[in-house]
C-alpha cells in the first residue's frame, strides 16, 4: 500500500497545500520517508461540508446498517496487517506486543459498539401513551428517543494511535450514533492515521456508506483544529491529549456563535490511596504491582498513577524504597516523540526541585528514566505544582500524618480520571470518610485493581471531573460514549407510520 | 403567614441589605406593599456554602427519602392555600384559574419526580460482571451509575411563577438528583417566591432533610445571579427565561476556573408547518385554534407559536384572515410585567415595519392587541429579524412559493424547542424533506395539535438545539431533566458490602 500524505475528503485525496511536514521515527526523531500535506483552509471546509452532506444519508442508514459499517471497519484495519502495526511501531516508539493489543482493543472497540448499536435500544426511547379521557384536557401521546447531533471532529491521541485515533473509540461512537466524522490525524504518527484512514474508506464502499461519512485532515499547526472546531457545521467536539490542546479547544467552542460540547479528556494523576495492611502484610507485591503500573507503557497512559497516598506509619520507607528499586530496575522504552521526551525529563527535573521532595529513584541519569519522589502532605499542600502531571514513567509519594491531614489533602486534588484504593474491605469501610473525598473527585473508582487498563466495557468510565474532562457528564469508553454525539427528541401525537421505527409500539 | 423579604439561608432569614425593592403589581406597576432586601456578596456566598454543606448528607439520605422530600414540598404548596395563588395573581398578572393549574402542575412535577427516584433505576445501573478466566488478562468487575454534581443554582422564570419558580421543575429535579439547591429568585414575583420557600423549608423539617439542601437568595441586579455561577462551589446552573438572560449565564459559566454545565431554557418562535388539506378542509376550526394557541397565556409561553408556514395556495388569504379576525376578538390579558408589555409593543411596532409585512390584524390601536403579519418566505429571508421572538401574543405567517422554498426557508430557521406540522398522515408523509429539515431544528416534532401546553410526561422534550437552549442535550421538562445534575461515576472491583445500594448484585 502506498502512502500519499493527502487530505481525504469525501473518498477523494487532495492536497492543495505546498506546506508540507515529515512522518518522524519516535526513536530518532529522524523523518521516515514519507511527507504530509498541511491542509488548507479550503480543505479543511471541504471535508466539513463533504460530513454535513454525508450527515442525512448516513444517519437514514439506520442501526443495522452501520453496524455492519463499523464490523468491516474492524475487519479492514485487520486486514492492513503488519504494515499499520511497523508504521504506528516507527512513529511512535512502541513495541509491536503492545501495539498488537491495541490494535485488537481497537477491533473490540468498533465491534462493541456494532453490538450496542444493533438492537435499536440504544436510543433510549421512551413510550407514554395518549389518554383521551385524562382531565381536565386530553393526554396527547409522547415518545423521546435519541438522535444524531451532526458531524463530529475528533482529535487522536498520541499515546494511542490505534485506539484513540482514527479509527478508535471516539470515531466508533460517533459513526455508531450516525454523526460523519471529521478527524484530525496527529502530526506524532499521520502514516498511521492515513492507513487507518484507508481501512474506513474500504468500509464505506463494502458497505455502501456515503463517502462523506468519514474525513482526514492532516496537519501540524494548532490553526488546522481551530478551523476545524469553529466551522458551523461542525455539532461536536471530541479530543483526548494535554490539558493545553484540550482546553483551547473547549475555549474556541464556547465562543462560537454557536456553542458546541467539547468532550476532551486531558488526562490526570490518578490517586492511588494504600492502607496499612498493604503496607503490613503486601508491602512486596504491591510495590512490584505499582512499579508496573506507573511504567506500563513508558508510564504515558492517561491512567498513570501519579500520586501515592500513604499514612505514616511503619514500613513505609521499606515500601517506598522498594517501589523506587522497581521502577531502577524497570528500562523504559522510547518515549512517544521528542519533545515528550524533553517535556519528561524537565518535567521529572521540575518535581525533585520542589522543596520537601526526597527522591526513591536514581537521580542524575541521563535520559528516560523512571521517577519517584516522596513528600509530605504538608509540603504538597504548601507546594501544589507538585501534583501537575508528569507524563512518563514517574509518581509521587504523598505521606500524611494521619487520617484527618489526608482527608484535608485528598479535598485539594482536582478532578481525576481515576481514584484507586488499596487494602483490606474492613479497612476501606473504616476509611469511608476519604473514599468518599475521592468519589467527588474521579470518574472511575478501583479497589484492589491498579487505574491502567482501561477496560472495554458497557459500564467503564473514562471520565471526569475537571479539569480531567471538559465535560464530567461524558465518558470517552464504553457504550454510553455514544450519547456524546446525541440529543433527545419528542414525537407528539405522530401516527404510528410516520414514527421512527425505534418508537413504534 | 408574615412575609419578611429575606434570604432563606440554612433555614435561616436574613438581610444583611439596605438595598430593597419592592414586590409590584402586574396591572398596575405599583408596589404590593412588601420590600425586599437584595442579597449581598457575603449572603449569596454563605447560601452556597450552607448547600455545600448540606451536600454529603442530602445525597446520602437515598431516594426513598428524598422521594418523601419531594411530596412533602407538593403538600406544603397545596397548604400555602389562597393566599400563594393571590400573591402570584397580583405580582404577575395571570388569572387565578390558570395558577390554580399551574399549582397542580407544579404538584405534580414534584410527585412524579418523587416517583422516578423511588425504585433507585434512576440511576442507569450498568453491571458487567468480572470473568477472570478470561485471556490474556482477567476481566474486572465494573459497575457504572449516576451520581448528584453538587449544587445546583436555579433561576425563575418571570412566566411560570410557580412551575419553572422556587418549587419548580428544575428545583424538583435538582433535589431528586441529590444535588442542594440556592435558588435566585424572580424579581417580578419576590413575594411568590418566598412563599414557596417557605413550603419547602416546613418540608426539609417534616422530612429531616439538611437545612442547606434549599436557600433562597433574592435580587433585580444581575450582580446576584453573576456572583452565584461564578461561585466554585456551585456545579450546575438551569435557568428559563430570555436569550440575554441565559446567554449571559452562560458566558459566566463556561468562562470559570472550573466550567460548570449551564442549561439555559430561552425560547424560540416555535414554528408551525399548515400543509394543503387543512387550508381546504380545516380553515376555519384550525384558524381558531391557532389564534387560541397564539395568545395562551398572552402569548407568553416559550412554546407560543410565532411562525406559521405555509406554501402559497387558493384559501391562504381566508385562513390568514381569519386568524386575524380571532386574534382581534381575544382580548388579551395584562402582561406579566409593565417592562414586559412595553418590550411587547415596541416588538410589534418593529415587525411590522419590516418590509414587505402586511399586518392582519388591528393596527394602531392602544396597549395590548394581539399582532399577526404575512410576509413571503423571500422577504422573510431577506430579512431575517423577522424571526426574532416577540414574546406575547404576536405570530408571523410566512408563505413560499412552493416546497423547495419551504425546505430553503426551513433550512435558516436557528434552533427551536418545537416544531408543529398540521395536515393529513399522507400528507405529513409526502412533505418528508421538510419535516425532515424541521427534525433538525426542533426539541419537539407535534403532529396535529399545537405547541402551547407542555405535557409533563416521562418522554418530554423541553429543549433544542441552540438558541432554544443552551445545551441541545438536555430537557427542562420529564424524567430525564434529572440527568442536567448528574454524572457517570464506575467502581471497579469493589466488594458488595462497599458498593453503592443500587450497584449491589
Amino acid at each position: 500500500m502506498t502512502l500519499t500524505g493527502k487530505q481525504i475528503i469525501q473518498g477523494e485525496y487532495t492536497a492543495a497545500s505546498k506546506d508540507i511536514f515529515d512522518s518522524l521515527s519516535a526513536g530518532t526523531g529522524k523523518p521516515l520517508g514519507q511527507t504530509f500535506y498541511e491542509a488548507t483552509d479550503g480543505e479543511i471546509d471541504l471535508a466539513v461540508e463533504a460530513a454535513f452532506e454525508a450527515f442525512k444519508p448516513f444517519r437514514d442508514k439506520g442501526h443495522r446498517a452501520r453496524a455492519a459499517f463499523l464490523r468491516t471497519i474492524a475487519s479492514e484495519i485487520e486486514l492492513l496487517g503488519d504494515l499499520f502495526l511497523e508504521t504506528a511501531a516507527n512513529e511512535t516508539g512502541l513495541g509491536l506486543d503492545r501495539l498488537k493489543g491495541e490494535r485488537m482493543r481497537t477491533m473490540n472497540q468498533l465491534n462493541a459498539f456494532a453490538g450496542f448499536i444493533e438492537s435499536g435500544e440504544w436510543v433510549r426511547a421512551i413510550i407514554d401513551r395518549a389518554d383521551a379521557d385524562r382531565k381536565p384536557i386530553p393526554k396527547p401521546d409522547l415518545r423521546q428517543m435519541q438522535i444524531p447531533l451532526g458531524p463530529a471532529a475528533i482529535f487522536g491521541a498520541s499515546n494511542f494511535p490505534f485506539a484513540f485515533s482514527v479509527a478508535g473509540g471516539d470515531t466508533a461512537a460517533a459513526l455508531a450514533s450516525g454523526c460523519p466524522v471529521v478527524f484530525k490525524g496527529h502530526p506524532a504518527h499521520p502514516a498511521t492515521c492515513e492507513l487507518a484512514a484507508t481501512a474506513i474508506l474500504h468500509a464505506i464502499e463494502k458497505t455502501d456508506m456515503p463517502a462523506g461519512a468519514f474525513n482526514l485532515i492532516q496537519g501540524r499547526s494548532t490553526r488546522v483544529g481551530s478551523r476545524l472546531v469553529v466551522h458551523p457545521l461542525i455539532k461536536s467536539v471530541a479530543f483526548t491529549g494535554s490539558f493545553k490542546g484540550g482546553k483551547a479547544l473547549y475555549d474556541l467552542a464556547v465562543r462560537r456563535p454557536e456553542p458546541i460540547p467539547v468532550y476532551a479528556e486531558m488526562g490526570s494523576v490518578n490517586p492511588v490511596l494504600v492502607l496499612s495492611s498493604v503496607i503490613k502484610d503486601k508491602r512486596e507485591a504491591t510495590a512490584k504491582q505499582l512499579a508496573g503500573s506507573i511504567t506500563l507503557g513508558s508510564g504515558q497512559f492517561c491512567t498513570n498513577p501519579g500520586v501515592i497516598l500513604l499514612i505514616d506509619q511503619p514500613g513505609n520507607n521499606e515500601f517506598l524504597e522498594k517501589i523506587g528499586a522497581e521502577l531502577d530496575a524497570i528500562t523504559p522504552a522510547t518515549m512517544l516523540t521528542k519533545s515528550i521526551g524533553e517535556a519528561y525529563i524537565s518535567g521529572v527535573q521540575r518535581q525533585r526541585q520542589i522543596p520537601g521532595t526526597k527522591s526513591l529513584t536514581i537521580e542524575g541519569a541521563e535520559g528516560i528514566v523512571s521517577n519517584m519522589v516522596r513528600i509530605s502532605a504538608a509540603d504538597a499542600m504548601r507546594h501544589p505544582d507538585i501534583l501537575e502531571e508528569v507524563f512518563g514513567p514517574s509518581s509521587v509519594a504523598v505521606v500524611s500524618g494521619d487520617m484527618n491531614e489526608l482527608v484535608a489533602f485528598c479535598k485539594t486534588l482536582s478532578g481525576q480520571l481515576t481514584a484507586t484504593i488499596l487494602g483490606e474491605p474492613e479497612e476501606i469501610e473504616n476509611a469511608s470518610e476519604v473514599v468518599d473525598v475521592l468519589r467527588e473527585k474521579a470518574g472511575r473508582l478501583i479497589v484492589n485493581g491498579y487505574p491502567t487498563g482501561v477496560e472495554v466495557s458497557p459500564a467503564m468510565v473514562h471520565g471526569g471531573p475537571y479539569p480531567a474532562t471538559t465535560d464530567s457528564r461524558s465518558t470517552s469508553v464504553g457504550a454510553t460514549a455514544i450519547y456524546r454525539f446525541t440529543r433527545p427528541i419528542c414525537y407528539q401525537n405522530f401516527p404510528t407510520a410516520l414514527l421512527p421505527v425505534e418508537l413504534r409500539d
